[in-house]
């Protein structure tokens, strides 16, 4: 059995998977992600830095796994959302959340997640396979009112691009073009394939209790 | 404070709503939704026969509220997947849900819900909101072995269109073009809307218990 590891706090992720079948072993990492960024070199394209942040993700908590017995995958992802050019991540604060939805409300915006799949047997790393998902988002243009009250739940301000598919924000998306899971976080149509990229089969790992 | 009650036995609609802030008062309606198709004049349209459907869940529910004295609204919703030009209902056996995914896969298929919004004052209809929302579903190509086993686990049977997007079903749909909650069962931008359109925000609906 292949045991499957998330190198993610993010609880939406952790749900993705859940209901997808798949109830991972969650591993954090305390990859400094705005260092790692910072040491790509200047103009690197947004679909590479997340990628990049997500190997290391994987990276980092593939260390960690004590077990050199079992079959493990390994699996980082890292999302950012692309507004005119600019790769955002999470606002943190009110008055941040808020500037974006004034750039965002009734426009479009590309919802990137890069992913990567590290396969270790015996403790050896036998195989790693990483790509990038990308999603339109069509943001609906929330009235005042409602942009307060969404703001004031603070559900936005933790996530990246400032808006939720899988929670409240999803009041506020009219539509997607592309896989709705990559913009919760983690794709499950490209997690299928690159697990099979690393030889797993994704129902392999349906209904396994994580351990 | 206006309390809002779902006409559907579907899990996937109430846990849309409940991670979009709304735990809704669930009541199921004993509409036959075949009679209710079958009276249809020949030849209507499918987003016309699903917002029929869901007007008679609504209104099959609305009739069954007791306390008259409280403000409701009361939503219906009806799913069903257009491929190739014919409406597809829960296939119900693994045979049938077989036949559908070779029908499906590689391919797309645009999946209609029909929305009813009803809203109830001191025991009187005071205003109503239907419409429809589509969006197109792009299927990845299971290998057998996937096939079987998504069959095997008795997730499609009971699905419109035999696949879920929230559940195991969310591996092998690679895209979609349109709102991803309405492809789930109940559309959270059509349904701000609709909620507008008889004079409740949704924002006054977040974070209040079921009762």
């Amino acid at each position: 059995m292949t045991r499957f590891v998330l190198a993610s706090a993010s609880p939406a992720r952790r749900e993705v998977l859940r209901s997808a079948g798949i109830d991972p072993i969650v591993r954090v990492s305390d990859v400094d992600e705005d260092a790692v960024a910072a040491a790509l070199p200047d103009g690197t394209p947004p679909d590479v830095i997340v990628v990049e942040l997500a190997k290391a993700k994987a990276a980092a908590v593939a260390v960690t796994i004590l077990d050199l017995s079992a079959d493990h995958v390994v699996v980082g992802c890292d999302s950012m959302l692309l507004v005119d050019g600019e790769l955002q991540g999470k606002p943190h604060t009110a008055e941040v959340a808020r500037a974006r939805w004034g750039e965002m409300a009734g426009r479009s915006a590309d919802l990137v997640t890069g992913h990567c799949v590290l396969r270790y047997r015996n403790g050896e790393l036998t195989a790693e396979a990483v790509d990038c998902s990308s999603t339109t988002v069509h943001f609906a243009k929330p009235e005042p009112d409602e942009l307060d009250a969404y703001l004031a739940t603070g559900e936005p301000l933790q996530v990246a691009g400032a808006f939720t598919l899988d929670g409240l924000g999803g009041w506020f998306v009219d539509r997607i073009e592309g896989d709705p899971s990559s913009v919760i976080g983690i794709g499950l149509p490209l997690l299928r394939r690159l697990l099979g990229d690393v030889g797993v089969s994704v129902t392999q790992l349906w209904g396994h209790p994580a351990s």
